[in-house]
């Protein structure tokens, strides 16, 4: 699968779909744009990103701010604060723990359950 | 970090590098040119591969086979006897347990070590 193409089946902003699993992980594919993902943290779990196309604002509590761009990737460690936005459509790549909830245990406008996640 | 910044750090063919890690994965760059993978399998593991840049035949035993390209991902399942190779240079991402050895049981001349495989 192209995640390119795959992209253009993601009709949602912050709306995470699952396009694989390795292991015990997802594979995810996410469009950003604005800043409604609240501040989180995945408690026993590590979060990667893999910026496919755009600029991706990466907040880390405590930490200088991190402007990801295309081809760039980016690991949250378990238990660390995080937030993400952009300002102009950003698609990115995620992979995380099957148990991993996409905005930790934080519940916002935009929290998805696992099925919302599948197509 | 920008994997194609990381791949710069690659001198050698079928010589994969740990750039990071998520969970129990590691996150490995490498760069493929010719026909050096036996065919081999991961009993317990799945692995991922994601085309950087180039082309790659990926064999899988008793399928079709599939010709990847830039932004492609293809998940080997744990237990499939599969073979890489690729006329050109081509660039790929690969994501596997830590546990996984690149070219399972078989020893050939290009296996390497976990050691080998970090920087």
């Amino acid at each position: 699968m192209n995640l390119k193409e795959q992209l253009k089946k993601v009709q949602n902003y912050f709306s995470p779909k699952i396009i694989s699993e390795v292991n015990n992980q997802y594979v995810k594919i996410a469009k950003i744009k604005g800043q409604e993902v609240p501040w989180h943290n995945h408690e026993n779990e590590d979060e990667l990103f893999y910026i496919i196309e755009g600029e991706l604002l990466m907040e880390i509590e405590n930490e200088t701010n991190r402007i990801l761009k295309t081809g760039d990737l980016f690991v949250v460690p378990k238990g660390v604060n995080h937030r993400v936005s952009s300002i102009k459509e950003c698609s990115i790549m995620l992979i995380e723990t099957k148990s991993t909830k996409h905005t930790g245990n934080v519940k916002s406008a935009i929290t998805k359950s696992i099925q919302d996640q599948s197509y």
